[in-house]
């Protein structure tokens, strides 16, 4: 593959999957309302999302503002083009989700051993184990599994992170018989030559074997880290309306890759990535209002490419007096 | 040139060109003082630039926040491994930052007939004549010459500008004896595919001119931009220390490419950019007491991948409790 062709889409798909329902709700204080929720998945999978991750089947207890898991998945349309996956952390939550529609589940541990038992309160050998017992749930209910491995990029704590062993655990899954395996920068510490390295070394190892991208913007680097992957041969990448999300053992750090900023730059690039930038950009408008906060994203503050701007009300007197310089220069030449 | 020579620096150089001093400064509402101007560029020299742009030898009425120019050209330290670059408007201008002492002087005209008549109140013929005096005066005195042409990638009132018309731009300052050409995106709406285009074009047709990319953040796109400018041959960069910066014509739009934040990424990438981070990040950090107002850099807020966070204090009880947990397990099986 050379640069040319990374640089340059030719109408190839990119398959963009919203995870601001999930993902970045979950970070909020405001509980936003179960019809507010159903409104936006709805929004999201009618832009054209290849897959929304609408929710996740957690304790209430722990994630207060997703106790509505269930009452989302059962509201929300359904559209045949779009995944509708759901977090699930143990075979409760895979039986909730499953019982309430979930076309996918989405099992999450880290590759760091200090961030799993900081996010999770378990060694990963012990997470593994059980997710295990998840993946034979699913798979005697026909649902199909994506892992999701956080810090897999470098963890805040432990620092890097050797590929060989993001490498060996995604081995497990794969031999546990997952379709699909998210290499997750949790807190936006991965730069493209890594994204790049990685990405290689998953697409010769597992071809069969959907990739996803989930990358943070901690670093002003998504964008970035999605090129390099897409030079490397992925397709298919997280991101979340409006940048919301984020993590909490990364203080001041900014959110998800935004999807708006990702799916303009894509386009522009001449890739095609199914979603309708205006639609899509109409939900990010509207996030303030529920959340109650400002968001980071770059379009919905500058308008896409395309938006023009009006001249200044001066200008055709501007244009007119420089006409006229001209005009008497040009008598006087 | 292969996607893998773009993705891995190798120790490649890349030329930094901090334009903080003046492309930022000028747009503040506070007046800095002299001395911390020059403190400023002090520390952006040592801290390894291989170019500043110091100061405007502009009228004070136009841009007040700059009317120390000569004070603070005359006034900051030399270091041979940076040139002091200054803008200039016309002759009188050329002629000031010469008697100071510009190591260089940077022209500007915009490849926009409706930005330039706002910007600068002149067609775009009118402006090509008066820098043609300038060219003589700086020629006459042995000072190189850069010309910056402002919205070479689109003009945010009249949308696209055709390479074409860039290109013949370019080629008549080039035929006017010019060392250098900074190809500006003014107002953030270059996009990856269309840098690596109107690059590739650039490096086959004027091998020996010195090419800049000038590069805002408005949309997201300034590292990827980068990134499609490297592959396609380009190693010099302008950018805004702390992401200052921004544009009149352009309401809500964000800054200049933020030095640090390239520096951070192309550093871990392999690149050689000859810049202490750290140094530089120091000056980053320190402007928002000199302008009164927060910026965008990423660097700043989150710090670079190699700062760790400290793990939560409950963390051992968390790890003990785990390993209690294990080992109770393992006992039952």
């Amino acid at each position: 593959m050379n640069a040319q062709h990374v640089w340059n889409g030719g109408g190839r798909r990119i398959y963009i999957q919203e995870v601001g329902p999930r993902d970045g709700l979950q970070m909020e204080k405001v509980f936003v309302s179960t019809a507010d929720k159903i409104a936006m998945v709805n929004a999201l999978s009618a832009a054209g999302m290849a897959k929304v991750e609408v929710t996740a089947f957690v304790s209430p207890t722990a994630i207060p503002a997703l106790a509505d898991a269930q009452e989302v998945l059962r509201g929300i349309e359904r559209p045949s083009g779009t995944v509708m996956t759901c977090l699930v952390p143990n075979v409760k939550g895979a039986e909730r989700a499953m019982a309430a529609g979930a076309d996918e589940l989405n099992l999450v541990m880290s590759v760091s051993e200090t961030h799993n038992l900081c996010n999770l309160r378990m060694l990963r050998t012990q997470s593994f184990a059980a997710l295990q017992e998840v993946i034979a749930v699913a798979q005697r209910g026909g649902v199909a599994i994506n892992v999701s491995l956080s810090c897999s990029f470098g963890c805040p704590m432990e620092g890097d992170v050797p590929a060989d062993e993001v490498l060996a655990w995604v081995q497990s899954f794969v031999d546990a018989g997952v379709q699909g395996i998210t290499l997750c920068d949790t807190t936006g510490m991965a730069h493209p030559t890594q994204v790049h390295a990685l990405v290689t070394a998953f697409k010769a190892r597992w071809p069969g074997t959907t990739l996803t991208l989930h990358f943070h913007d901690t670093r002003a680097m998504a964008l970035p880290n999605a090129l390099a992957a897409i030079a490397a041969g992925a397709d298919r990448f997280d991101a979340s309306v409006g940048g919301l999300g984020g993590c909490p053992y990364a203080p001041g750090a900014s959110g998800n890759a935004c999807t708006e900023e990702l799916v303009h730059a894509l386009q522009l690039m001449g890739y095609d990535t199914g979603v309708d930038l205006t639609a899509l950009t109409r939900v990010a408008a509207s996030l303030p209002a529920l959340i109650g906060h400002d968001i980071p994203s770059a379009i919905v503050k500058a308008g896409p490419v395309q938006q023009l701007h009006p001249r200044p009300a001066s200008f055709e007197q501007v244009r007119t007096r420089a006409q006229e310089r001209m005009q008497a220069q040009q008598q006087q030449g």
